[in-house]
This record gives C-alpha cells, sequence and structure tokens, in this order.
C-alpha cells in the first residue's frame, strides 16, 4: 500500500529542480517541465544547470550536489545525464531523508543523496508512473519527469517499483590526506574559471591547514605559494588566493580573473594542498 | 460577445509556453514575462527555446511542433521568431482543438497547429489587449505576451479580432514516398549532433520500412548502410544507427558521440531513407 | 517597527527577477532560487540574465533597467554582479516608489532604481534575514536571495538595517546635447547586433531630432547618413536604419543583420546623432 510520506495539506511544499544535458536549444527541457505540469502544475520547478557536458556523469553529479542542500525538504530533484538510454540501466527513485532523486542508475544522483540519509534505492517499473508511450531515447520525458511529478503529489517511492540494493555508486575520486598533504584532484571549473576540487574544508581542517596564511598547491603547472583567503577581495585585481568556496570545496581563484586560464588547468588534474614548505 | 472556452475554476490550468529567437542574454524574454505576470501572476510559464537562429521560422517552427504535445490542454503557446515586426505582416492567434498559439503570421505557428484540429485564425487588432503603447520593434512584449495572458484568463480568441482565412501555411519540406524510398530532408541538428530528418514513423511505416534491420540512408557524404535500432545503446559507443528519435522523427545518431559532425550534416542536406539494397 | 508596506492578502502579486554574471551552467542561479522557494514558495520568479558579462556592472545595470518597467508594482529585482563581494562593500535595499532594489552598493541597482522615485537605501546588516553561514564568496546566495524572499513576504526594509546615505551612485555617461548635435555613447550590443546608445527617446525630442527624415550618425567607422525610421522593416534586408528600439533608447540596427558586425562597433564607443549636413 502506498504510504503518505507528506502532506502538502499541511504547508510542505516540494520545489521540483531539474538538471541534464541537453542544453536549452533543444525542446526537451520544456517537454519534461509540460509533462510535469500536466500531472501536478503547483509544484514550483528549478533549473538547476542544463549545460553539464554530454554523458559527463561526474559533473552532473557534482553540481547536483552542490545545490541540493539549498532546496527545501520534500524536494524532488530529476537529474538525466544518459548515456546508458534505452538499455537495461534501470530508472531509479533515491529517498533520503530529506530528498527525493531521480533518474538513472548510473551514480548521476549519489553524490547529492550521499550527503543526506540514505533510506531506500527504488528501480521504477511501474508503467502507471510513466507517460502512456515510452520511448528508448528520452527517458527524462517519458519515465522520470512523471515520477518527479508524481513524487511531489505524495505518491510514495514504494509505489514505483521495488526497493533494490545492487544499484551503482560512483568511485568519484576523494582526496588522500597524508602528513598534512591533501592530495587531491580538479573537479569542476566553474565559469568564472574558479578550480575547485574534491577537497571539502572539513579535510582542510582535519589536515590542520584551516589556519594557515599560506599553503602550497600543486597543479598543473607546478607547485604554487597562495595565500589562504575567505573572499576573492581579499587579494588585489588579477592576484591567486586558495579558499573555500560558496560549494563547500576547496578552490583556487584569480580575482576578477580566470585561475583555469592563468594556470592553463583543467577537471580531472592533480590539485594538492600542503603547509607551506 | 465573449465567450468563456473553458472555466479556470473547473480546474483547469492553462500552461504558458515561450518561445523565440532572442537568446537568454538581453531583457527581452524577461519583458515578455514580466507583462505575462503583470496580468496574470497564476499562470506556469515554460521557456521551450530561445535559442532558435535569428530569424529561422523553419527551425522555430520545428521546436514548438515537437514540444507542443506534451503540454497539458488548453495551454497558450507564444512564438516570437518575427523577422517582419513592424510591417504589415499581422499578430495572429490560432485556436486549436487543444490549444492557443500566438505569434506572426508567417507560419512560425502552423507546424505545432496543423498537428491538432484547428478551429480559427483570428488577426489579433484590439488595443485593449496589448501594451499602452505599441512599439514598432517588439511585439512579443507589446502584443503577443499580453494576448497569451489575456487567453490564459480565459478571455476567447474572437475578442482580439476578426477571425482569418488568408493566413501564412508555410510549405516546410514534406518526404517524398516512392516505391520504398521515402526523400526528405535534414529538419533539425540537436545539440547532442543527432540529424533529425523531416520523415515521420509513421511515413516510415507507410514505406513498409519500419521492420528493416538495416536501412540505406543518403546524407550528404554518400549512402550508408545503418542498422535501424530503438535506442542509441543499441549499437556500440561510437557507432552510428537509424531510429525513431523523441520527437516522433527519423534520425542518424551516432552512440556518445555526434552524428552531425561525422557525417558533416546541416540543416537542409538531403535525407533519404530507403531498403537495404 | 517593521511596517507592513503592501498587503498580499489584498491581491497585490509580488515578483522576484534575478540578474547576475553567473551563466547558467553553474549550480549558483538556482541555489539563489532554492533559498528564495524556500522562504517563500508562492512568488513567481524571472530570470532576468544571466548572462551579463563577467563583473560588469554597467551592462548588468542596463539591463535591469530595460526590463524591469515591465514588471508588476511590488517586484522585488535582485541584481548580483559583485566584484566586490566579501570585502567591504555593503549589501543594500533599494526602496523605490513601485519596487525594491537588492544587490551590492556598487551602482549596479541605481540605473533602475533612479528611473522610480526613490524613497530609501537600506544597508542589509540584520542576520535574522540571512541564512545561517555566510560565506565571503556569494553574497547572492547568502544574503541577497533571503533578502528578496523575505522583502516579497511584506517584511520592512527597514527591518533588514539603517537607512544611509551614502551609496555609490554611478557616472554612467549621458549623451551632451549641443545645437542640435547629441554627443553620446555604445551602452549595449544585443543579441541581434543592434547597437543601442544612452541617447532617450526623450533626448531626441530635445534635440529637436524626432521628426527628422535622415540623420547622420558618427559610429566608429565614420560619419554614416541613416533613415530614420520606426521598425526594423522599414528598410530592405540588409540596410541599415536609426530607430528607437524596445529598450527606449536610440539605435543602430540592420535589417535582419547586424549592425555591430557591419560597423564594427563596440560598447564604450562613440555614437553621436545631428541632423543631416
Amino acid at each position: 500500500m502506498a504510504i503518505m510520506h507528506f502532506d502538502l495539506r499541511a504547508g510542505l511544499v516540494s520545489v521540483l529542480s531539474l538538471l541534464s544535458d541537453f542544453g536549452l536549444k533543444d525542446p526537451y527541457v520544456a517537454e519534461m517541465k509540460a509533462v510535469i505540469y500536466s500531472i501536478n502544475p503547483d509544484a514550483p520547478i528549478v533549473d538547476v544547470s542544463h549545460e553539464v557536458k554530454k554523458f559527463d556523469i561526474r559533473m552532473g553529479a557534482f553540481i547536483l550536489a552542490s545545490a541540493a542542500p539549498y532546496f527545501p525538504a520534500k524536494s524532488v530533484h530529476v537529474a538525466v545525464v544518459d548515456p546508458g538510454v534505452g538499455t537495461s540501466r534501470r530508472p531509479i527513485i533515491v529517498e533520503t531523508s530529506r530528498s527525493f532523486y531521480v533518474g538513472p542508475d548510473n551514480g548521476v544522483l549519489m553524490l547529492a543523496a550521499s550527503k543526506e540519509t540514505m533510506f531506500s534505492v527504488y528501480a521504477i517499473a511501474n508503467p502507471g508512473y510513466m507517460l502512456s508511450v515510452v520511448s528508448s531515447t528520452f527517458h527524462g520525458r517519458d519515465i522520470f519527469a512523471p515520477a518527479a511529478a508524481h513524487l511531489s503529489l505524495g505518491v510514495s517511492p514504494s509505489s514505483f517499483g521495488s526497493a533494490i540494493n545492487d544499484y551503482v555508486f560512483p568511485d568519484f575520486a576523494k582526496p588522500n590526506i597524508e602528513n598534512g598533504l591533501l592530495a587531491g584532484a580538479v573537479l569542476y571549473v566553474d565559469d568564472f574559471g574558479n578550480v575547485i576540487s574534491n577537497i571539502s574544508s572539513e579535510s582542510l581542517e582535519a589536515a590542520g591547514l584551516a589556519g594557515c596564511r599560506h599553503v602550497d598547491v600543486v597543479l598543473s603547472e607546478g607547485r604554487l605559494c597562495l595565500p589562504l583567503g575567505s573572499a576573492y577581495g581579499d587579494v588585489s585585481v588579477g592576484e591567486a588566493l586558495v579558499l573555500v568556496g560558496g560549494t563547500g570545496f576547496v578552490e583556487v581563484a584569480v580575482n576578477q580573473g580566470s585561475a583555469s586560464k592563468t594556470y592553463n588547468v583543467a577537471v580531472g588534474d592533480c590539485f594538492s594542498v600542503s603547509t607551506q614548505r
């Protein structure tokens, strides 16, 4: 039997978020929204990003994990970076202590979901909650969008299919901590050119580096000694620094400039931090 | 007398969609939304696309026709690809069995509207439903947005002006079917590089090709023998196939790659399909 | 004591608008919307533009000033072009006769606000209306978004902090009028390539040029004698003209072409208009 997980009448509002690698030129994002509004016209929809690099599951996972903590409880997040659409990879719902995540079983949901207390993962199989015709090429519209809309109306995730345990959990690299050296990687380069690592502020503290005035950073172009600040404006325009950015991860930035261009850094490059030698 | 075509109190919800060639940098799309919310703050607004190539009526028509079927009944679709703004071309409303379409009388609305049962086309002339000052350069904001907002509130389309019969119906190419050969053209290249033709799934069936395992496709770079599949993942990464995509049209795609780059294909190129020789 | 400036129960609707230089790839815009919906899930949110050139306060100010007049009264506009984030520059609220503006005290709000009757400027200082953790890098999410959401719920701007008089008022160039010569500058080049000056339609009338059939325009590539029209279609495709565009400023446009490419013009270039010699 379906259990009502929350009661819309009690004032809880479910916001729906959408993330994809579709871009905004094509009609695909609009088709997902049209399907959602056909089922639940009252839920606000927020675009997290549709500019994820095509098929880049890690980039999608990072952007979703950055944004999800700011959404209200009981939000429903749909993420469609889905190179395996139409194959045997399953459509899933992840239920956590505060959110629902809907998308393909390829790891794109898991970086965000694992920051919350995960309850269960369900394989979506009930055709009653899909469009009447399901294409093999666009599950975002035909399966994920209707599932999200029904979740936002209070349908229990167990109504969509069976709980599963063999879901994909991605091995996104975590930094190593050794004797005060944090050895990580570049997880993301944002539109300002800020170079964001997979080293969290907690890791920085655990390694005893949070109080330093300067740190050594190893990027692709060698070792840099940079000030450890808290705001881009802590250094002069054009100067570089290390700080914990708005995403909660350690980044290298250039005040009003582009660190990725200055240091010629790309996603996946080595990014390590240590005390000044 | 104005007739109420539907009753908002009965629970029907009107979603407004917007399509244009404005891009998202300029304030133009926001101005249209601001005007709509000034008249009807309750209607959800969905952006179909604002990345239509400047003045490309056919591209706008295709994207709108792809998205419209997924919207709820009584949605109001505004499409502004309008090279003749400020000239004698008329602003029109098309009323169909399930939707309203608002935009210039240049064909951009007709590919979508003609997939539904068309009732009437009205020339918008009543200044009571326009902004008080109407510019000659931006009818999207001054005429189309207010018309759409008033339609979403239940104003009858006949209140805006007279029914007309001499509207523009575009001659977007349709494929020829001859002895099992479907001779069409490339209608659209999406952001994934999928090459979408004007050959519908119905045409494929009518030509007796729907059950083939392989088909011959003639693209700009010559004849290709490709598997006819149903999902991008039916072939290995980097391999090409033919399938009916999410838009309902026959396309050539490369699994996790770009067919348009692989075969150097652009909109308007020849695209024909036949049985394997 | 906080004063209720308007009463939502009386039917007034507050629309929230967002402008930034964040782009749409990163999660930053979504994080602002998530924060807003966590506080006020009922206010419609309109994106004015997130494609402002990084740190270009004047461009942001122009786009906001173009769009704001079309929003309903009591709208709340958030503009985040904020090179000084995390430094001593203050977060402010500007209250005018019809709108609220929220953003950094660097001038980005003032071109729009000064077109309305300005009441007061307040420095946002009350942590009760900020996120519980305020970063030094992203005040859009941590300070401006929550302030805007609380304003939209009817919280008085004086509840956020003290009124100030020493706010930044930008010196965006205004045109000089001398003997029928309007000497201005290029304020903006839109996505169509239309070259928009800082010369308003009122200035054109004041200089006695509004009735001319042709005018002389000095752009970067020398003096042009161009027809003064009212619609792009007043000249043949590919031909240039001068007109007052949808933004209310004098622009040079090429019908279905790009004036900025044709005449090699960029923002900041000289743009003057006079009677035909």
